[in-house]
Order: structure tokens, then C-alpha cells, then sequence
């Protein structure tokens, strides 16, 4: 199985596909690229958007490389629904993909993203992915995303206190991370609210788990629906080097 | 006063300030621009994505060449939010300002739409922007946009239809039109309706309404919370020629 | 233009036509009315069912004086679907007018209201006019309507007070004034916010919105739809002075 | 126990107190008052508004006569809000009780009322007395109200027409009647559904569940919260015959 | 009137008939039996699964032997689906019916029940009920189902505690008993509500509300939809002496 | 990873662990059981109520037998809660997990399900399980469980017959099956969807698909909240030999 990672932020370096390897499966192959027209990070409506139009460009490059899958780096989903209109191949966000798991595992669940005002951002993705009902709360560690790396010990206290709060204020029963920088700490959140006196409360991350649901889908052949995702018409693009979808086709 | 239309397609000739100097108050001065990057109509979300960044361009620089308001020339809204982050002045999506006066005129409204298959991105707009309880259906006069101008007859004639059936299989009150390229014709549509035994429903015009909330809003010196939309950090941004925002101070 | 300011109550000299000169157009032309029969002030759903008859009388009366739209001055908005039915012109209730425009201008908004007890209405309202979703909380200063006028520095710190609350405690974007009583002093309440640490937080003087609402409907010739509000059937009315509807033919 | 049905219309002889004998429990005295001003029959919200006033005097009054519950025959329930805030008795309105009941009974139901154009109203019922997903539709046999009883055959074959097609087209699984005039053919449109193949569908005479929810409320000394519906402030009315409640002390 | 009780646990003298006595009206006959397989309280999803097939044996018991009407006696309404698909004669759930009365008397009702944990359950049941939007909160006492006889006074004291943190905090305008093994302390802690300064809440002891439910609908010989609870089909049963159901032929 | 089926029926071979096999990854070790208590299928409440005891003992056994996941083999999910209140490792209900992945696909979903019954069911699981916004319809081919294998070619043909009903008229996007009987076929219908001019609509196997989610589950250690499913207080059981949980200690 061949799966493409794509982050969608131009920093170099911010990720790498052996971030990956432990949670892959034996027979996965896992490839990763950066875009390289957008914003150093994403941290506004503004910065998703710039960052969009690349993303599904190097998703659709993914396509013809023959992947069976690909994976959106950023819990923002950026780009996503444009992407799955382009291809047939599956298209993972973390965000959609980590709400309808955490929304499985328990009667209710809080996003612990960077920063405050994506709050909006978060509320309106469950509200069109169905599981507005299951939100509790959005709580944020008040950190940018590229310093997220530099002081790990304080990101994880950081995300257990917001944790506990969302517990004790907000009656959430399971925690995913609203920030696929937050890669590799979920174990330790997880023990740290085992510390704090609430065992069993799952901690997802997001983009480890956006890679099993890749995997299970491109196993079953699964991928997103046509008719809610039709390839566009055809026309003329000006400044974008998108080449026209595979199929020009409209799906009815 | 001082608007300016933003029209998100590359298409030249499309639409001109002229098509709106009826409805303008005497005082209201209007401009209009359409953008350089991007796709020639917009018919489905990658068209959309694509649209966005330079409409988000031409509504900063519209609010660095003093105008009160800004309105953007296409349903689906695109570049809406972003470019709620990055100016102080009013941006008037005509899909949210024409979903909420509809919500306001009658018990259900109906969206009378282009294409088919853009039903999911009105119903997803009508969830974020909370009227969803009052969406009784989307239909669809399946013409492209770029050849709506063609045969206006043919176009009044297929809007009249759907809003028919609007009525009476899905017992909506109000009719919206969900594509800015139907300008014009609301009047005789609504004609229509009282011919084929519907008086007193509503047609309106989502493009002139979006003009007149900019007067209003543009009058009473209201914008958007900058809670929701607080301007975005400045970063580094590899690949679009965009100015940083006036003022980079988050909301909170 | 001809607009005319119904107000629900029988105190004199609650309101006059002149409070709202400055932010009428020049070509607006506004006259004012309060009602003869009903309670002195609006402070439960009692006091606003007897208000409501002699409100619908007067915008009877409005619509045979040749007025182009009617706006209620009450945030309750007494008799505004039965007035609806009764006449063609466009009849604004500020609670609807201003809960849409405030749902538009940000993610979440919070009503600042007179007493407490009003809670459940504002809610049911919500939910009725279908912007249930956006509503973060209703607030009140626990001030009698007719005190507003006689401390309005006091009225203005204790209004921002709520407002603060209402951000930090409720997540609220945007602030609407839940009494129409409370004219005048939304731009220093919203300056109020900025001293307390919140720009960018609009807050809305219902009425004037109203006014602004009935403007722009009356320019675009749209009304509430016949559909919602069809003219009742003719019948004897014992009690009330009510002049038969100007057609009595329902919509359908 | 002491019951009182208020009849909120003027026409003489709609109703009697006797209509109730039968389904009274032994112990259970029913008294019956119609209103003296207001209007023929309830068929719009214009009616339903000049109904309120003297619906709620009367109710007033049935507390000063010592009545132990009253309850109001009329769908729409009109003054019902107004009324709970007078009096300290319950107060029980059969479009808000029968709603509730149908809620429990089955999955899901259908309002079989008199005119089409109601619809609204019964919707935004549901919204406000939360049961609105249980409710699948609101059907009409198109017949006013004052000609409910000319023809009873002609009412229950409609009815049941009605019925079959809410089964049918709109998956309802239990019927109420969404007019108290159709009192005494629940019976046989439950009947005729067997008739038509199928048997076991609830239709609920929304009247007779009424009083016997008076009589439930009244035995276990049940009424309305006070939080919700305080006693209004003590004020000056002008034109109408209302004594001041019974206490002027708000809940809180 | 013959009505049972059907008490889903295995501990013995948990209740019995002469508990009700005083609430019945005189017509009324009832009797009780408890479960002989199943769990001593029910406290978790488990300890309602194992409690549900003895309950439905006792129902179908109870319909053969004659009876109007059966109520559950568990909040829980351990059985009560399964049992109405077996059955003819209403089969009334505490949970079910206190939750709709609840709904009726106030803008929102707060459950007070005997366990945290039990949180999920009751929120769920409100969404299948149909009553989500009227649920204020779930607040708990934090005592066993069988210890709540064994001290009465701290029993009164903690539901008052909790009611008042659930007006102050939750906004909450009626309270529900959460457990039926409550009974008989309604009228304390609503007196209790009174002396912490809040008159008019009711507090519903859900158990006896429950049995003048059964009284009301046998009444009028309404019973639930045999279109959302057909007669199961016919089948082998293993392990269990369930008969088969009265009739087999489904609803369709 | 060692997974086992639990199928909740008493039928002998209805299922065997070898349906499985190509699905598997080639870690995986699959076992299967059936129950040894209950009904020899599942087609109503009173079914499910019935298989749940036994179901929640086996997957007590598996996890003692060192079992990484437990997949009930029954889309109505039957003892699903009360097994994760008794057990650490992971439980999934392919109703749940199914009804999640097709939110994810694409923009609404039906399910195709056996009996027309079962319709308020699912529409009860969509709501607790929190995707009831994008449920669009639930339909059946009328074929009782146990008759599903016998005549393969009619159940493609009827499933493919509801899914173009799903698609023209509820607009339904993606479909999930209804009953876990119908192994097997997804392949079939999907392409029966191409031949009918509906191409690009994921129809989905429920039970292979909870089966991966099982997979991805045991390889991220993720299981359920325990705040949400908390060990069961220990007590007496009369009539189950049910042993006790692992552990009694309650979430907090």
C-alpha cells in the first residue's frame, strides 16, 4: 500500500515521513511532500486558504504517482473537499476524520487546538461534518504552531491542564488534538490525566489515526462519494498551474 | 459612499457597475473589479478554491482605496472569511446576506441554483451560517454559468419552473436565486409565479440584496466582530503577491 | 420614502419620530405612532399580548397612509405576524431583524436585555426565526423599561458589563440590545468594550437596524411572503376596531 | 376537582360543557365559558391574537372561582404563555399537550388540522415546545371551522384521507387533530385506518387529552414553573378589563 | 382500572403497591411485581440490559392477566420498546413520560439522578424522546440506588442542593426525580426550593407522574403506535421463557 | 492482532470466521462465536433485547482470552454499551462505526436494510450516535434475516433497486447495508449503481468495514472512554452467569 502524506505549509523541515514509521503497517509505504506556494503555517481562515490551491495540486500529482491514498497534514482539512472533486483516490483531513472516531469513542469530545480564535473554525467543521452534537468544547494551549517543537515538556502540560478543564468544565469524555503538530504526544497527555485522576479518557492524534483510516479504506477499496464530490467541468484557469482532472465527467 | 463589487472570475465583460445603478441610492458611488488568478465561472469548490485568493487581494486593496464596503459577486462566497480577517470595512457575501432576509420574509425559502450538484455547498453554508432550519430545498435550472445570459427567456422560464415545484414539493415560501448571474430577472420571475397561481411569494434578486446590507451596513458604521475574524499573524508567504494585513494585533 | 415607527406602548412621549433623525437617508421620510390601547411598557408575554391588537391596527392604518414599510418598536416584536397578514407592505420586528444581521456579523451573539425573566422568550424567538445555533446567551442589567431613560450612564456601564460577561463567560462575537428603549447608546457601549480590553466587538442598536432593514426592503419593492402570511379569512371581530383586511383572498 | 374550558371564539354554541361528559372521571365537575370579545373562529394569527385578552380574563377568573385546572379549546393555544403568567393553576393547552403525548406514543407525527395555510404555526409550535423532530408533517382537510360540524361523514372521510397519506407519504405513526372542533371522530378515523389497511395508528382527540392532563396536573398539585412564567409587574393597562394578578411578585 | 407496576429489580421489599396508594385515583386498582432474573439496582447500561427481558416476561404477564395499563418503575424504562412491541395495553416508562411533562410546565428541566455516571443515558434518552432541546442539565446526589431509603433527611437536603445549582447554574425551571426509588420526596425538596428563595419550581416525583400517565391513556384506550412497535416476528428463543407475542402479524 | 466476531444470533453457521478472510490484514487472526442464548435472529427491539445478554458474556470471554478488538456481528449494535462498560479493549458495533465512515464519504447516506420496521431504529442510533444530520433515508428490501442467502441474485438486484430510490429521491450520496447478512454484496450493488447511470456511489459493507475500524483501533491502543462507559458497580445477578467486571471501579 502506497500512501502520500502532504503538508500544507511551505516550512521546510516541519515533518518528514519517518515521523510516521511507527504507526504504519508492515506493507505501507509512506511518502511525503511539502507544498511550495502558501504560508509558513495555518493559523486563520486566511492562511488555510493560501494554502489550499497547492495542496490539491501536489494531491492530484499524488494520484498519477499511483498512491492509494492521501493524507492532509493539518486539522484545518485545507483544501480537502476541492481535492476529492480532482481524484478517486481517498482523501484523509485529520479534522473530519478524528471527529467522527472521537464522536465513536465516547459521549462527547474536546479539540485542544494552538490558539483561541479557531474555536469558529472547529464549531462550523463539525457542524458540516454531522457531529455537532458530540462536540463539547474547544480549548487552546495559546501557542503558535511553529514553536509547538521547541519546548515539548511544556506543550504536554499544557494540553493536560486544557484536558482537565475540558473534563471538569466542559463534560468531555475524549480529547483529539486540533493541531497535527501535536504529533507524539498523546501518550503522554493520556497518562498525564491518568496522573491527574481521570484514567480512561482516550487522547487521539489526530494525524496518526487520519493514517489508519487511509489505510483502511484504500484495503477496502473505499473512497469518498461522486456525487457529493463530482470532478469539475473543465475551463480555463489563469495563475494556477493545475493540470484539468482526469475525468471532466460530472457525476449524473 | 463608496462600494465596490468583487467579481471571482476571470471572465471579462461579465458584469460592469452599470448593471447596478438602478438600485443604488443616490449617494451610493459604485466600483467594480474582477479578479486576474483564477477560473473563468465558478461551478464547484475547486473552481471556488481557486477564486478566493485573488478576491481576498482586490477587497484589501479595495479597503486601502477608501471604500465603506465590499461585496463579492458570486453565491458561494468564496474568499468571505479570509477576507473578513484581513480588512476592517464590511464584506457582504450575497449567499449569507440573501439566506438570512429570506430567513427573515417567509417560513422556508428555496435556493433556485444553476447546477445540481451544488446542493451540498448550500446546504453546508446554510448550516454555518445558521439558517438551516429554514432551507426547505435547493434546485436546479441546470445551466452553466457562463451561458445564463444567453437565452434570458429560456432562463426566466426554468427558474419560474423549479420555483413552482418549490412550492408545491417542498413547500417553500421565499426564493432566493443562487447563482449572481441570474441579475435581473427576479422581477419576472416572481411575475411568473403570480401567472401560474403562486402570488405573494418573494423572488429575490441575492446580488441586489447583497448591495442594499452594504448600504445599510456601511451606514450605521457596522462590520464584522473582529472576535470572529481577528486579523491574521503576519508570516512569510511563498507564491501570492498579498500585502500583510493593516494591522496584525489578534483579537484577543 | 415614507416609514413609519409603531410603538407598542401607551406611555407618552417614550419616543418620538426625531430620535431617529440622524441616521435616516435624506430622502427617508419618518413619522411616528405609539398605540392607545395596551399596557404602559413591555416587560412579560401579558403585557405583550395586549399590545399587540392597537399595534395591528396602526399598521393598518400605516399601510392606507401610503407608508412604504412599518417597523415595530418593541424587541418582542408584538403583533408582527399577525400585522404580516393584514397588510403587504413590509412590517420589521427588530428582534428578527437584528438576530439575522447579528448572526451574519459573527459566529455567536449574546442579547443584552431589560430582566432577566425575558430569557425564554429571546430564545423561543431564536428558534422560531431560525438562528437558534448563534445564539450564545441573553443577559440582562435588571432595569424596568421605563427607568432606561433616567440614568443612561448607568444604563451604558451596566450594559457593558453584560457585555463583557457575555464574551468572557459565553463566547459571544456580537452584542444586540434586547430593548428598544435602550436607543442610542450602542456606540458607547461598544467603546466601553474597547476599554475593556475587546475591540472589534460590534454592538447593534435594534432599532436603528430595523429602520435600516425597512429602507433597504421598501427600495427593493420585497415583502414578507403571502404564502407565511396570508390575509385571514373575512369573519365578525366583536371587541376590536379592526378594519376588515384590504383583500381577504388566502394565498392559495 | 373543578375543571373550566375556556372556548377562545365568540360564536355561541360551538361547544358545551356537556361534549365532555363522557370521558370525565366521576369526582371531575367540568365548567365551560366562551369569550366575549374576539373573534368568530381562530383560522389566522390575527385571529389567534384578538382571541388572547379575554382568554386570559376568563382563565383569570376561573382562579378567583376556585377551579382546581383550565384548560383552553383551541390548537393554537392562544394567551396560553400570557395566561401561566396570571394565574398559579395550570393552564393546559391541547396543541402543546397533544403534541407531547403523540411525541410518546410513536415514533413520529402528523397534525390533521383544518387549513393548509396553518402549517407555520404548527411547525413553529413544535420548535418552541421541543418536539419538533418528532414531527412529520401537518396535513389539512380544507374545511373551515365553523363548517367542521355540518357534515361529520364528509369531516371523517377527509380526515382519514389525510391520515393514509401521512402514513404513507411522510411516515407518520401517530395522528392528533389540529382543531378542537373535531371533537368526538377520533374514534373513526382510528377505525377507518384499520379499514385501509392499517391498524394500530393512534388519532388522538386533542381536547379529550387535554382535560385528562388538567385532571393529572391537578391531582398531584402540578403547575407551570414561575421561573418561566413570573407574575407580571403590576402597571396600568389602558382598554382592557384585566385585574391585576393575583401577585405582582416576579420569580426572582 | 387495573394498573402494575412492573419494579425491574431483584431486591425484595424495594417497593410495593401501598407506596401509591395515596396518588391513585379510587377506581384505581394496582399491583406490583418485581423481576425474579436480573440485577439487585440498576446502575450502568449493563445493569438495564440484564433487567430488561424478566421486565417484558412481567408485561406480557401483565397484559394476559388483564391489566389497563403497566408503568416500569425505573427511570432507566428498562424493557419499555421491546415490552410495547409484545403488548397492546400502554406500557408507560417513567423516563419517557416525566421528561414530556417536564417539557410542558417550563423552558427546561434538569434531571436530578443518583450517580454521575448516568449522565450519557439521560441525554441520550432525550434525544430519542424528542425533548433534547428542554434538557437544562443531569446533576446527581452521588448515592447507590439502595441507599437512598436509609437516610432520608441528607436524601432531601442533597436533591435541594442540587436543584439549586441547577437553577443558578444550568438556568433549569423544572426538576425530575432521576430515580424512581426517590418517591416521595418531591414535595420536600420543592418546599426546600421555596425557603432557598425559589418559589414555583416544580419538582416531579417522575414514579407517580408515570402512574397518572397510565390512568390518563387508559382512559381514553390510547396506546402506542403499532406502526413504531410492530408484533415481533415469530421465533425460536433460546435460553429464555418468554411466550410468544399475542398476535405475530406485523404493523404492515 | 488477534479480533473476534461475536455474532448475536443462535443460528448455527450463519457466519463463519472464513467469510472474513480476504478482508483481513495478514496479521490478523480472526475467531468467531455465536451465542448460545437468544433469538436465531434479529428483526425487532424485543430481538435485540434478547441477544444482548449472551453477546456482552462472550465479549466479556474474549477479552480473559487475550482478544486486541471485539466486533459485534449485528448493524442494530446489540449490548454494544453495556460490553464497554465491562470490558477495556475495544467494542465496535458495526452500526456505529459504518454509519461514521459514510458521514465522512460524502454529503448524506441511506442504509439498505431487510425489514421496513427497523426504520425508527436507525433513526434512533443516527441520533445518539450523532450523525442524524446526514442520515437521508432508511430503506428495505422486505427480506427477513435468515432468508438473505438464499437467493443471492434477487438481493443484489433489490438492494441496487432501494439505492437508486435512495439516490433519485431522498438524494442520498453514499449507502451503508442494514444488516450484516448482506456480506458480500457491496461490490455487486455498487456496480449494479454504475449500470443504472450512478457511478462513483461508495455502498458499503457494513460488517468488513467495522472490522478494519477494529484493526486501526488495536494497532493506535485507542479504545472507549471509560468516563463514558465506567466499570459497572459489582452486585448480585440472579439468572445470568455473568462473571463480574475486571475491574468495579467506577471513572471517578
Amino acid at each position: 500500500m502506497r500512501l502520500r502524506v502532504i503538508t500544507p505549509i511551505t516550512t521546510q523541515g516541519f515533518m518528514s515521513a519517518e515521523a510516521f514509521a511507527s504507526v504504519l503497517r508492515p506493507d505501507t509505504e509512506l511518502s511525503h511532500v511539502a507544498i511550495e506556494r502558501g504560508p509558513t503555517s495555518i493559523e486563520s481562515e486566511f492562511d488555510s486558504m493560501l494554502a489550499a490551491p497547492d495542496t490539491v495540486a501536489k494531491i492530484v500529482q499524488a494520484e498519477r504517482d499511483g498512491m492509494d491514498a492521501v493524507i492532509i497534514n493539518c486539522m484545518d482539512d485545507p483544501g480537502m473537499k476541492a481535492a476529492r472533486e480532482m481524484v478517486a483516490i481517498p482523501v484523509v483531513g485529520p479534522g473530519e476524520a478524528t471527529m467522527h472516531v472521537a464522536a465513536m469513542l465516547g459521549h462527547s469530545f474536546s479539540v485542544l487546538t494552538v490558539l483561541d480564535w479557531l474555536t469558529p473554525m472547529y464549531v462550523n467543521h463539525a457542524r458540516i461534518y454531522g457531529v455537532a452534537d458530540k462536540l463539547a468544547s474547544v480549548r487552546s494551549v495559546d501557542i503558535p504552531v511553529l514553536e509547538l517543537e521547541s519546548d515539548e515538556e511544556r506543550l504536554v502540560r499544557l494540553l493536560t491542564d486544557q484536558a482537565v478543564r475540558a473534563i471538569e468544565e466542559d463534560d468531555a469524555h475524549v480529547m483529539i488534538f486540533g493541531c497535527t503538530g501535536m504529533l507524539g504526544t498523546a501518550r503522554r497527555v493520556q497518562d498525564g490525566l491518568v496522573d491527574r485522576g481521570y484514567p480512561g479518557v482516550p487522547v487521539i492524534d489526530s494525524m496518526v489515526w487520519a493514517i489508519k483510516m487511509a489505510e483502511a479504506l484504500a484495503d477496502m477499496e473505499l473512497s469518498h462519494s461522486k456525487r457529493t464530490y463530482p470532478y469539475p467541468p473543465r475551463k480555463m484557469i489563469v495563475g494556477y498551474d493545475v493540470e484539468p482532472a482526469r475525468e471532466a465527467v460530472p457525476a449524473d
